[in-house]
């Protein structure tokens, strides 16, 4: 299972809206098939290991990361193929969420006189799985939230120095992150200051890039800005805007290739949050790498929509007079203060539940 | 020698103006005598070790944490106590750059025949004797920050809340560096705010409470504060202040038994954290612990008197609006923010240099 999981972390940040979902076929104690859904989302990770097991799969033994589909979409359900194929005993990682899989495609191996284990490594597969589930029950993308601060967590002097506060192996980390999410969300501010290209330039993944989004409530990202300009040949770019944000602004971005989402303005007469991630699921986004600036991280925090924290500390001290990385969060009393909850020995990952 | 400097490590903050050295006498591969500085700094350690060892000492191997003392002060040097003992040869972590040693111990014993090796195990030395060797060299204590704050590196909430945002784990560690070290210094604002005791407050170590420093230009510390009332029976307490502060408040607190050091004013009016530091050692402070608060930890930052910084980081985001750790230090380019070296994997501990 260890393995699948692996297979599945691999194509992470590629096949949205689909999870991605790691296959192996073992058949006396041989691996015989080994599958990942591909780039795009198909064809799923158990067909392709099915295939490369051909007829030893007959009677073989199936890790999953993810329970199979078992509804036709645009490929007949990997349960009917995990049957047909003569699969003795199925181990599942855990049970997919979607209202037209949730359990059914386990019911249909089950009743196909096939073995189902369902839970090896389950945990583990809930982390892998995590934004495809988020979507699915929540209705908005799995959040992971990226801090790049000095170790008094600012993330520039008084002056806006900020380049570069960490290290170019802590940047290399930075730029997988992009890579294994479906999107990477800043705020209009980030946007105008550093004109950024928001792709993963590493050597091997520069096609991995994803999404860029752009949280700008009044449409004011230039059509010069390298987003914009990008936005047809570089990588997608959309922009989050309120409803009734400029028209010409917006044909002109879309003319370039730029989409627009437009949400409602919330009571304050701000851009909710909540709205932009709702959109954001809507077109099929189920990870989404928040990069900054500090008002958006602050503003994400505050909604209680970050569900994970990447936080990389450069070793050294910027002061009270820097910009810090977290703004206002109205805690009176530290029981009101947000915890966070370390992965493992690491201080560099946190999840926020 | 890693056993030597264990010892060595023992009795650090009990032995001042003294340094702790550790002393194993191995005869035939065994270990027959071992001895460490004693608490109030006397007998040596290398008595106490050849002392145990007894007739075994004749023609052993002595391994020792610092070089041993070659000038006659309250006791004779150890030097010549190891040329008495007859012993073989002798293993030297590092030099004792005391100018009433450096070098002499080790020429003493090399013309009495003995054989002496140094430098085994001499930066895990240098750390373990870093407050006395500071002392010697630049006549101040060796430094040591403490912090503890949320992850974005506030101490408390905007309404002052604080209490507890570290661990009890933590905290018990925070009591251990307390007794590690020769003094703790707070400011006065820590002071008044907090009127705390700090002692060390665990199991079996409530005798090693360091002494407690105020720094406390005008004589704000009221003689009802806790550290006044107990200066003369839970732990020594001593206020640094300027040279003309207030004359009676001084006697009322030196009847308490405060003891009080004077420092002049520098060119802007304030007391200077390097003729605080001068004045400690003055007094033969040799590793100091400072806890704060957040205005002495930014001037002994600003002031480059910081030699390595404990940082306990709670899980938790308290939020811009937060108290900050870490006031102004007036980098305008990350190239002037303050490096900090980490030691080892951890992201604790940190060097300046």
């Amino acid at each position: 299972m260890r393995s699948a999981l692996a297979l599945a972390r691999r194509n992470l940040g590629r096949v949205w809206p689909n999870p991605s979902v790691g296959c192996i076929v073992v058949k006396d104690g041989r691996v015989v098939g080994r599958g990942v859904t591909a780039p795009g989302g198909r064809p799923h990770g158990e067909p392709q290991a099915l295939a490369q097991a051909g007829d030893a799969a007959r009677g073989a033994t199936v890790y999953v990361s993810l329970e199979p589909c078992n509804h036709h979409g645009k490929t007949p359900p990997c349960s009917e193929a995990l049957i047909e194929a003569g699969i003795a005993r199925i181990v599942v990682a855990c049970e997919d969420p979607d209202p037209r899989v949730s359990g059914g495609g386990i019911r249909r191996l089950r009743e196909a006189g096939i073995q189902v284990d369902v839970g090896l490594c389950a945990e583990e597969a809930q982390a892998v799985n995590h934004g495809f589930i988020t979507r699915i029950l929540k209705g908005r993308p799995g959040v992971t939230l990226k801090l790049a601060t000095s170790l008094d967590a600012r993330v520039a002097t008084s002056t806006g120095h900020s380049q570069w506060i960490t290290s170019p192996d802590s940047r290399a980390r930075g730029h997988l992150l992009r890579a294994n999410h479906d999107a990477i969300l800043v705020g209009i501010g980030t946007a105008l200051a550093d004109d950024p290209e928001l792709t993963c330039r590493l050597p091997g993944l520069e096609g991995c890039s994803p999404v860029r989004v752009v949280l700008d409530s009044h449409l004011r990202l230039p059509t010069s800005a390298k987003l914009a300009l990008g936005a047809a040949s570089v990588a997608p770019t959309w922009v989050v805007t309120l409803a009734d944000a400029d028209g010409r602004r917006a044909a002109n971005l879309e003319a370039l290739g730029v989409r627009i989402l437009r949400v409602d303005r919330d009571e304050t007469g701000r851009l909710p949050i909540a709205a932009a991630l709702t959109a954001l699921a809507g077109q099929g986004i189920t990870r989404l790498l928040v990069e900054g600036g500090a008002a958006v991280a602050t503003s994400f925090l505050k909604a209680g929509l970050v569900d994970g924290v990447e936080w990389f500390r450069a070793p050294m001290l910027i002061g009270g007079d820097g910009l810090p990385a977290v703004g206002t969060l109205e805690a009176e009393t530290l029981e009101q203060a947000i915890r966070l909850f370390p992965v493992g020995d690491e201080t560099r990952r946190y999840l926020t539940s």
